[in-house]
C-alpha cells in the first residue's frame, strides 16, 4: 500500500469539530479559533535522513528545507506564518555542533519571515536523524486558497521553473510566502498548492480535490529549470527535461488556476509586483479528466503519480 | 552532550515575534492570536518504536499514548485542546491493518476529548515506526499556569498516583484535562507541569524554572502506585517502591503548587469535584535550592536529574 492510499484510507474517519474550516487532505489544516478578522493555518512535515537529505548534507541547509517545506505550504494556503515548533530524532551520539547548524539554518530562514521558534523537543532515534516541524499560522478570514476550487477551462499558472531540483534547489529553495498572499488577496485564484511531488503528481491532487477535472498542459510553455536541462544533458540515464520538469519532486513553486479571463490582467499585475519571478500559464483545466501535455507531435498522456519521494 | 543540555543551549537564541506569549520551554507554547477571550497553546512530541513502546505494543495503546503525552502537556497550562495532527514515520513494508488500528487509538482518545485530527502526513522511516503529535489548544486569557509561578512556602501537590507506569500505566493513561482546567480557573494554582521525566525530575524543572527555588517532600505521602510496590517486589534489580514514585517516568500526573493557606480549601474542593481521582500534598517549596525527602531517617537529598527515557 502506498502512502497517499493509506491517507486517503484514514481521513473519512477522522474525529472532527466546530473549529475546522478545512481539515485533513489540503496543504494546511483550517481553523477558526475566534479571531474576528482571522483563520489559523496548522501543518506539520519532517524530513529524514537519507530520504530527504544525505548524512552530509550541511545541516544548515537540512534545518533551511525542514522549515522551508512548511512554510511553502502556507504560502499555498496564501497564509502568513506565524510559530514554529521543533522535534529532533537524535542519534545517540550526535554531534552538538551538527544540531547547532541545523538551527542556524531553521532560524535564519524563520528571521527572515518573522517566523518564532516556540518550541524544540528531541528524542531519540538510533539510526538516522530527522526533524520535524510544525508551523502555526493565519490567514484573512474566508481567504484560505484550497486545493478543490479548480474550475472547467480555468488557467493554470506556476510560479519559478521546474525540474532538476535534486542539483541544489530541493535544499534552498525560498518559499514563495509573499507570492502566495498577493495571489490569495487578489481574490482571483480559484484553487492553489505548492509542488512537493512534481508537477503532475501535484496538478493530479488540484484535479482530484476539484471534483475529477483535467488538464491540458503546453510541453513548450513549461518553465524549464537550467538545472533539469544540464542534469539530463550531462547526467547518464537522467530524465529528459521535459520529463524533469513534469515529475521531478520538490520544486515548491506555486501551482494554482485563475479564470481564463482573469489570466492577463493577473499576469501584467504580477510582472510588475514580482518583477524577478518568473510566472507562466503552462495550461488550463478541462472536462475531460486525466493529464495530457500538447507537444509538436500531438497529445500525450501525462501519468499524474509519477513521484513520491526521492527514495 | 545530553538532551536537556542542547535544548538550555539552542532556547535563547530562537527568533521570536510579537504573538509569543511564553515560548519553548514549558509544557506548551502560549500565542495571541487575536482572538478577544483566548489565547492558543502549541505543543509537539513524538514517540518512537523501541524507545517509548516496543514492536510488539498493540497498536491502539501505542496511538492512544502518542496523542495522550501531548493532551497530557494541554492539561498543564490548564488548556483545552481543539486539533491535532498526525506524522507517522512509517518502514517501507508498513503494515496497513498496524496503522488503522494505531488510528483507532489516537481517534478514541480524540474523540473522547472533542479533538479534531487535520492532518495526517506519513514519511519513510526505514527502521522504526515513530509517531509524532502536534496539538493546538486553547486557555482562558491570561489563564495558561506556567512552570515558572512556584514562589517560597507554596505547597506542592500531585494528582494521581506515581511510579511503575512500565506496567501499563505508560500506554493507557488518561490526560488530566478537565483536572488542568478546574485548576487553571481556580485561580489558585502558581505553578503547574505534567509528569513525565518522573516527579523528581520534573519538581526540577519547576523549581529550576522558579527562580532556582528547592523543595522539601514528604516521604510517607508520596501517593505511591500499586504497579509500583508490586513491581518493586517482585522483579529482581527493580527500585525501591518509593524511589519508583521520585523517578519512575511517564505517570502523566499533575504536579501543581498552591499558597499554603489555599492548601486545605483547594483540598476540600477537589474532593468534591473529582471523588474518584486522589490528589496528595506531597510537601513545600523552600528557598533553599535542591530537593530533600524527609524520610523516618531523616532528611535526604534527592536527584533531581533522575530520569531521561526508557532507553
Amino acid at each position: 500500500m502506498k502512502e497517499f492510499d493509506l491517507i486517503a484510507m484514514l481521513i473519512p474517519s477522522l474525529p472532527t469539530n466546530g473549529s475546522v474550516v478545512c481539515g485533513a487532505g489540503d496543504d494546511c489544516a483550517v481553523l477558526d479559533l475566534g479571531a474576528p478578522q482571522t483563520q489559523s493555518l496548522l501543518k506539520v512535515d519532517a524530513v529524514v535522513e537519507g530520504i530527504h537529505f544525505l548524512p552530509e548534507t550541511d545541516p544548515a541547509r537540512v534545518g533551511h528545507k525542514a522549515l522551508g517545506r512548511c512554510l511553502s505550504d502556507i504560502a499555498a494556503m496564501g497564509g502568513l506564518p506565524i510559530a514554529a515548533l521543533i522535534t529532533l530524532g537524535l542519534p545517540k551520539d550526535f554531534d552538538p555542533e551538527k544540531i547547532r547548524r541545523l538551527y542556524d539554518g531553521l532560524g535564519g530562514l524563520a528571521t527572515r519571515h518573522q517566523v518564532a521558534i516556540v518550541g524544540g523537543e528531541t528524542t531519540t532515534s538510533p539510526e538516522r536523524l530527522w526533524v520535524s516541524v510544525t508551523v502555526l499560522g493565519s490567514v484573512s478570514k474566508g481567504k484560505a486558497v484550497l486545493r478543490s476550487g479548480g474550475r472547467e477551462g480555468d488557467a493554470l499558472f506556476v510560479t519559478g521553473e521546474l525540474g532538476g531540483s535534486l542539483a541544489g534547489k530541493h535544499l534552498d529553495f525560498e518559499p514563495r510566502l509573499e507570492q502566495g498572499r498577493w495571489l490569495a488577496e487578489s481574490g482571483k485564484v480559484h484553487a492553489m498548492l505548492d509542488i512537493s511531488d512534481g508537477l503532475a503528481g501535484d496538478l493530479g491532487h488540484l484535479l482530484a480535490a476539484s471534483g475529477g477535472l483535467g488538464a491540458e498542459l503546453m510541453a513548450t510553455s513549461l518553465p524549464i529549470s537550467r538545472a533539469a536541462i544540464t542534469r539530463s544533458r550531462e547526467t547518464p540515464g537522467a530524465r529528459p527535461h521535459r520529463a524533469a520538469a513534469l515529475m521531478d519532486g520538490e520544486d515548491f513553486e506555486l501551482l494554482f488556476t485563475t479564470a481564463s479571463k482573469d489570466a492577463v490582467p493577473l499576469l501584467d499585475a504580477w510582472r510588475t509586483r514580482f518583477p524577478n519571478l518568473r510566472l507562466t500559464c503552462i495550461g488550463r483545466l478541462t472536462r475531460e479528466p486525466g493529464i495530457r501535455l500538447r507537444t509538436e507531435q500531438g497529445l500525450q498522456n501525462v501519468p499524474a503519480r509519477a513521484y513520491e519521494h526521492f527514495a
